[in-house]
């Protein structure tokens, strides 16, 4: 079974058992749609990855957590969409979950979600391995140095370019990377830079689409950034200078990764995360190894 | 200590750790101006009456349990004022908080209000248990059982009442009754339908105050019901008939009070608290016991 299949797995699972009656019918169906199908699930594929680095023990825990950490991030795009925020019509190439349903299902599908996401750790066998896993999901999505306060710096008059990146987008790849680890027994200390390094790079690869994609190519709205002067990359180093540093990270999280049994293939997940990442355009120049 | 004050020093504590830097300090603000000052504080309070009528031998992991209940409701306080729901621009006597701040950080600061219920739970020091309270506080926060899915009613072409109701109103007094019994170490199972008939009685009683009252009474807009045409016990069975069903709801919540050390107490708890409940105008005919 693939990793992704993994995930998918553990999450028609979640949602199903969030989908049964007396659950309204037409709100059940905006959790699944908000869930399924899914992007990349880049994010729990990363921490599946680490668990499988450290010989993954406890693959009821592994999936348990990369369930979890995917279910963060689709609440979060939920409820990113919102008109309140970027206010868009399309994600993943089909009507957002408040364009499809209504703003306010969106609002409570995402709401639900982030409860689902503590039910599927609660889940795990051993209480203190579940109790560990969800101080670091909540940590990485709560504040103040999760994805809601990330996401809280865009309302602020003045912005730590630092602390939202870190946070808005850093956040849940540091999760994925503790996680997985955790979820296999060890140590997750270790694991933080790996999990930074790859947001970092992800960041600067999401501001190379933004800039560089059209709306029909990347299933959802363009030029964002600009639009709501949102920091970026490639505003400020260029296009070039994006690339340049994109390659810079990703050849950090390489090197950053502990010593472990599953160290060389991990390597190559990164090189591959980092593949998916990249505009075509710009991808010889930017994966390191290839 | 009186309960209330346990539950604003748990609360406090969990505040003072979300609010702290990198957070961005307006967002910031936005999480304590939710939580803070309370209203009645009746779900805690119920919760903490039911640990001490079972003995209260764990008060670390009854004042979290407490803490994280009152935390999801302020949560669904926030969401449920936002313009797509109710749109309102008063809450317990000040602006609502998309009213003071803003919608995107009315959002988020109700999101990272449900992320931090659960990381109050990991800090109680037994796993075993926290990982117990937390199923029970994601069941009746999340679908199918939770206000999650009681408030995806309002947005179906046709509601089911009942599960309308125990989902909505009824959920968060179940799990403040259960709780409480667990956070003290008893089996929950037998103060569920002390829960559900609180709820019962607060649902009616909010269905008085929303007809009877004015808006500066109230301290939030009145006639809400009426106007969104939602169910309604005043409007289904006239002012006279809602008061004899409030008395006869309360009566069998007491009696349903399960036989521990401090049951006396605690039905003297349900009687104070349906004298917070209930309309003063209607106040002597109401409350049972009186």
């Amino acid at each position: 079974m693939t990793l992704q299949n993994r995930v998918e797995r553990r999450l028609d699972l979640a949602l199903s058992q969030m989908e049964r009656k007396p659950a309204p019918q037409g709100f059940a169906k905006s959790l699944r749609y908000s869930v399924m199908p899914g992007g990349a699930r880049i994010r729990p594929t990363i921490l599946l990855s680490v668990a499988q680095a450290c010989g993954d023990p406890n693959p009821q825990a592994a999936d348990a957590a990369a369930a979890a950490l995917e279910m963060i991030h689709c609440a979060s795009l939920v409820h990113d969409d919102l008109p309140a925020f970027d206010n868009a019509d399309t994600r993943r190439g089909k009507p957002t979950v408040h364009a499809a349903f209504s703003e306010p299902v969106a609002v409570l599908a995402g709401d639900t979600l982030i409860v689902g996401a503590f039910e599927i750790l609660a889940d795990i066998k051993d209480p203190a391995l579940a109790v560990h896993l969800m101080k670091k999901l909540g940590r990485f999505t709560g504040s103040p140095f999760g994805i809601c306060a990330g996401q809280g710096w865009e309302s602020e008059s003045t912005i730590d370019l630092h602390a939202y990146h870190m946070a808005k987008t850093g956040a849940l790849f540091i999760a994925a990377t503790e996680m997985g680890a955790m979820a296999a027994g060890q140590d997750p200390e270790p694991w933080h830079d790996l999990g930074a390094l790859i947001g970092q790079a992800f960041q600067v690869a999401d501001d190379l689409r933004d800039a560089l994609y059209d709306e029909a190519t990347l299933g959802k709205p363009v030029g964002q950034d600009a639009a709501l002067n949102r920091p970026n990359a490639v505003a400020s180093y260029g296009v070039d200078g994006a690339i340049s540093r994109l390659k810079d990270i990703l050849a950090g999280a390489i090197a950053s990764i502990p010593a472990c049994e599953g160290e060389a293939a991990l390597a190559e997940m990164v090189r591959c995360t980092a593949q998916k990442l990249t505009p075509s355009d710009v991808k010889k120049s930017a994966v390191p190894g290839e």
